[in-house]
Order: structure tokens, then sequence, then C-alpha cells
């Protein structure tokens, strides 16, 4: 299919908060508590909360950027496109990317709200974290019908709280929370404990799709303090094999036969491997480990339940129907250097150039408008939702590369503090 | 091609140290400090050095036996087919199987001897590790010329020390060292550093082969504590892909251009997608980051370094022109349990029955050859080196499925102690 031609739903990108994330919907008896955007002496902007300080408000924020400065991190708004924080900004560069729709992970709070979750004082985090949902879906999401899939954050420390968060979201047609790849390394009971079953229920009864991000575990996959960056940048996506995997073989999935799990960023051409890995492990080990899966293999659970994506991936499509047609989506990763915004359309075409139209068009756009309850089309004719359709609409809208001169450069992971910045130092 | 015809030369075997290792190699005033294998009131074996005890003797040393009874650890000698140890049983279990030639990895050391490195008495582990070597090519191998690939230990704690142990034991013929998948995980300088440079000049100038086994950083894939231990299992192989990154990028592949490395038992259904997620890294971050392999492509850079292995694995197969015909050999994996022994042969014919005779070659037996510098046909002819040859030798040894009793039965990791057997619990 030609580029122009596609229909593109995007399952990972990423936004940048705004400094009025919090001045609309947190209770005013929070307001001089609320996270805050503060610029500093040397013209950086971080934001604060509770004590502590995250720099870097753009990590990776770089699309628009040249490759030579992609280790430049954003260290300013002024540093960025305005696509990355701005609403209207944003839906002019999904527009000149020809891409319909997107759903956006969260920056500074972490995948799963860490940042928040680490406060003591736990009424404050959960009205911090009720805001920044409802900014999400009423503002940045609102500001556009049908063009955003929302996305709910989570309340870490408390799976009732969460549960009861997940379907007021529900009520307002989220059908996306954001998650951890592994509970246990961030320090709370892990995928094989019944604590988080309240969580599950209330997932499976909404219709809500847990969606865990790479990195999201705050483990990265560093060899060495002194292992060049790419080291770390080649293992991100397939390091989320370990949630796969954690969770194929939890009673996650035996007790919550409606629950669907998203593998945002994992890419997907190791996926059949990995299919395989999974159906040898309970062919030559399950007769002492006990698993049981209702007489089915593991490979066929991973398919009802799970969702992988890519942004152009030539094994995974080679081997689409090996992954599941079902189960493939498309990412975009705006405005991460991982994507090839605003080419991506065209990128996607050449790789998927074999590919029969109907098997695209569910890896484009149906797999995700299905698994995420999302429906475009209500806004929007499905003739005018193509990339050249949007295209026409963003006609003058600049998309040059541009350059910075305050940002650091950084190189070869010097002037990272992988270790501070762990979950949110994605590829 | 039919199982019978096949020539099948495995890159990864297992030996149980039998308790004779150190009788006729270590120096006399050595002889008292020697490992030992002691029996205890409780009918087990253990080997005991320098103040430590080393539990199951054959841990995963499950050949022959029950799948159901996979997760009992033998304990003792005589909870194990004599095979595993006794290398007049090995090679009758071989011939059985119809494997002509095995590389056989060590147990109850470690895969990169870390049990002698932590010895306060580098003079002694010296000894212990020559004097196993000097077993291991002189007794083991030695037995049967042109069945086994020799292979040496490393001598972990000094770069110098262990490139003239390098040295030595090629001019004895061995063209294989075992090593850790990551020296920094185990408290050694990385791969990124100059500190090992005379080892990688021993092993090119020598052409003797890294042999990086799964597992051999000391960190298993555990998402949690209380994780199935089939979540291990399934990650266990994938996981390799961490030291191939770390290589990759690394400086050891610029410097020495001759170094070749091969990841054992890691699979190689994954590798694709590794390979383009390699050359995606470079593309988009290779400005920044310095990355420079003199205008090649990451992917052929692993390709003129990495041998990759496989027991049988359909992704692999499919996917062998993208991995290169020239990068992948067979593995037995005996007597673990990932193992299909004695019906590997047929295991493999399967799974390979649309792959040309001569591709076919290349993977079972031409690339290991060729790899580590192994010549079974200077012992053998080639007509009698087929599985159905073999198998004709071994006529009347008996390979029945065998169950014993007084092991422990082990479930979901109940029993395992993870950390403390970090290396060795492959799958």
């Amino acid at each position: 299919m030609q580029a122009q031609d596609l229909i593109l739903v995007s399952v990972d990108d990423h936004l940048v908060e705004p400094p009025d994330v919090f001045d609309h919907h947190l209770p005013a008896r929070y307001r001089d508590r609320a996270p805050r955007v503060q610029r500093r002496p040397d013209g950086s902007d971080v934001w604060v909360f509770d004590g502590t300080v995250i720099p870097n408000v753009g990590l990776n924020a770089v699309a628009g950027r040249p490759r030579e400065e992609y280790g430049v991190e954003p260290t300013a708004f002024d540093e960025m496109r305005p696509g990355c924080y701005d609403v209207h900004e944003r839906i002019k560069d999904m527009d000149a990317g020809g891409v319909l729709g997107s759903m956006c992970f969260p920056s500074f709070p972490g995948f799963s709200a860490r940042l928040f979750a680490a406060s003591e004082d736990k009424d404050l985090a959960l009205a911090v974290i009720r805001a920044y949902n409802d900014w999400h879906v009423d503002e940045w999401c609102g500001a556009y019908p049908g063009r955003f899939i929302p996305m709910a954050l989570p309340i870490l420390w408390d799976p009732e709280l969460c549960a009861s968060e997940v379907r007021r979201l529900a009520a307002k047609g989220v059908h996306s929370l954001t998650f951890t790849e592994n509970p246990a390394a961030l320090g709370y009971p892990s995928f094989h404990e019944e604590h988080w079953d309240p969580l599950w229920r209330a997932l499976t009864e909404e219709g809500v799709v847990l969606s865990i991000h790479l990195g999201s575990s705050g483990q990265l996959s560093v060899t060495a303090p002194n292992a060049p960056v790419d080291v770390m940048i080649t293992l991100q996506p397939m390091n989320i094999c370990q949630a796969a995997a954690d969770l194929v073989w939890s009673r996650v999935i035996k007790r919550f036969p409606g629950i669907r799990i998203a593998l945002s960023e994992g890419g997907t051409g190791w996926i059949p491997y990995f299919l395989d890995r999974l159906d040898r492990t309970y062919e030559m080990h399950h007769l002492w480990t006990g698993q049981d899966f209702g007489g089915r293999l593991p490979s066929e659970v991973f398919r009802e339940h799970f969702l992988t994506c890519f942004i152009a991936d030539p094994v995974g499509i080679a081997l689409r129907h090996a992954i599941g047609l079902d189960n493939i989506a498309w990412e975009c990763d705006y405005p991460h250097s991982d994507s090839s915004w605003p080419r991506s359309a065209e990128e996607l075409s050449a790789v998927a150039a074999d590919v029969p139209d109907a098997e695209l068009a569910k890896i484009t756009y149906e797999n995700a408008c299905r698994w995420y309850s999302f429906d475009p089309f209500a806004h929007r004719a499905k003739e005018s939702s193509t990339v050249g359709a949007l295209r026409a609409e963003a006609a003058g809208h600049s998309v040059e590369v541009r350059s910075f001169d305050k940002g650091r450069f950084v190189r070869s992971g010097q002037g990272i503090d992988l270790g501070e910045m762990a979950e949110r130092a994605t590829a």
C-alpha cells in the first residue's frame, strides 16, 4: 500500500507535560503543593514535586532535531518542538506525519507514576494522579475528539484505589492503564501474588488494557557502568520479554481470562522465537512445574492476551502470521529518537510493501481500535483519515529539522545518570 | 534429510566432573587441597574446595529420566546416568544419540571457573585450573580422539595468566575457552576496558573461540523471588542477547578483528530481530554516540564474529539466511533438561525437513568444525560418522528412561536456591 493511503493509529507516543497540567483539576487545598515547573538560573526547566526535582523535562524528546544532536537532552521547553507539550501543535505534527490517532505515555511522572507514588502523603499523591488523569482525558485528549486514545496513570500503592480510578476513568471512556513491567522490581508485590486482584478485576470488567511500556520496571539493560549507550538502546525493546514471560506463566492470566496486556515499544521480530520457547518450556517442563492452561499451549494463551507493536520491523512483518495478525499494532514513538516521524508512513510502507491491504489495515489501525475501544471514525470519515488526507490539512505546517545550541552534548552515556533516570531513558 | 543420514557435532553439552579429575594432574604439594567429592550421611555427594561446599553434583543432569522428575536434581552420582560423568558411558550415549562430536562445558566449577577464581590462594587456584584443563584435554577428550571438541577453563583474575593458559592449551589442540557473558557482573573489569587485551590477543593469535554460555554472568532472569521457575527457563536463552550487544558495541571487536565468539545455548530465532535492532540503533544514533565500524553495519560485524546455535529452533531454521548460514551450529545439551537426547536427530530432522542438504550440513557439523578447528574425519571416515552408523555401533546400549527415588521433588522453584546456584542452573 502507498504511504498516502495508510490509516495510522499509534499505540505508543509520548507527551511532555506542559506547565499547566495541574492548574484546573487539583482540589484547592492541594494547589500550593502541586507539581510545578521551575526555570533555573542556567535556563533549564525542571519539574518539582514533594521535594524531588526532575530535570530534563523533555528527556529524549528529540523530534525534529538533527540526528547528530539526539544525545542532547532538551532541558527546557524552548529546546523542544512545541508538538511535544502543546496539544494543538501536536495535532499539527500528527497531521504532518499522517497519524490519525495516538496514545501518549507520560514523561516526568514515570511510566507508572512512580514519582507520585513515592510521596509519603498518599492523599496528596492520589489527588495529583487524579488531577493528571483528568487533565489528560479532558484537556489533552478532549481538545481533539477522536485523535487520542486516552490513558490513565495508575495508583501503584493501593490496588483497590487503582481499581476505583480505573472504573472512574472507564466511565469517561478510558480503556488504557499505563503500568509497570514488573512491580516486584519497584518494591511492590509481584505479578504472582493475589495483592493485585482488585485491579485485574476492574480492568477485565471495564475492558481496559494494561499497557506496559519498556523500561517501566526501573531496570535498564545496562551491562556495565562504562558500556556504550548503544548497548542499552539496542536491548531495550527485547528486554520487555521478561514482563511477557512473567505474565504468561503467572496466575493473572489463569484467574482473569479477560485480561488484555499491551507490550508497548517492545517490537515484534523476537515474538515467534519467544512463543516457540514458551511452548518448548511447557512441553519439557510442565509435568514437574505443574503449569496448566487447560490443555492449551502458552503460545495460544499469549495470543489471547497480548498486543505487540512496532515502528517498522521487517522481521516482525515477515513473521506476522507466526505472531498473530490480530496481535500487532503500529506505533510512531513521537517525539523519541526511535521515531522516524514525519516519515513514518513512508518507512512502514516500504517495509510492508508485500503485505496485503487487509492485513496491513489490522496492523496500522484496526487492532489498535479494537483493543483500546477507540473509534476515530465516529468523529471523522474514514476517507478523510488517511495519511494523504491528514497531510493535506497540515499544509503549511513546518516540519523542518532544527538545531538547538543550549543543550549539552551527551556521548556514550557520559553525562547521563542512568540510575537516576532509569525508567524514563527510553531508546 | 533423514535423521539417520545427519552428521551431528554438538557445540554445547555438559559433563559432570567425576571424583578423579584432580588425581593425576595436580602438583603433589596441592594434593591434599584439591577439590574432592564427599559423600554425606544423607547419601548425597558434594564437591568441596577451599571451604566451599557445592551440592547437587549433577545439577540439571537429567538425561534419561522421566520428565515428571526433571525437577529432581540429582544429588549423588548414583542418581545420574553414568554418561554424565563417565567418558566411556558418554561415548555410548553419544553413539546412541548419533552424535559424532561434542563440546562439554564444566559443571561444579561454574562456566567460567568462578569457584576456583574465588579462592584467596591464587597459586592453588591456578594449579587447580591447570589440572582441570589437563584432565579435560588428556583424559576426557583424550580417551576418544575425534569425538570431543576440547575446551579450556579461564583464569578470571589475571588476563596475562589466562592468555598464557590459552597458549599452553592451544599447543595441545584446544580451540575453545569457556568464559563469562559479563565479567562486570562478576566484579571484574567489563568488556569495555583494556584490561582484557592480553586475553583477546592470545585468542586471536591462537585461533581460540570465546565460548560464552547462557547464565555465565551469574545473573539469572528472575523477575521476582516467587515467580514460577518456568519464567526463568523461558528467558534464559534470549538473555544472552545482553552479552551479544555488549560485545558488538565494544572495543573488543574493533581492536581485535580476528576475535570469534560463540553464544552457547542461546538459540537463534531472536537473532534476525536483534540484527535489525543493531542496525537501526546504528542508523538512528551513531552520529551522536560515535560508533564506527569502518563503514560496515553492526549486523555485518556480528556475522564476522559470532557463532550461534540451537537444539531445534523452527524460527531459526526458517530465518537461517537472515542469521547467516555460516553462523549457526547445532547443540545437543546433553544431559540437561532442554535436550531431546537420544531423539535429537529425529527432532532436528523434522524441524529442518525443508532445508537443502548442503545448508543443513553447515548447521549440523561443518560450521562447528571450522569455528573450533575440529577435524573428526582425521579419526573416522565420514561415511561412518552419520547418526545411523554411530547408532549401529551402540547396538545393545540401553537408553531406557529410568526413575530415581532418592531425589527431592522440586516444583515451581521451591527448594531451589536460585541465588546460590545462579550461573549453574541452566534450563
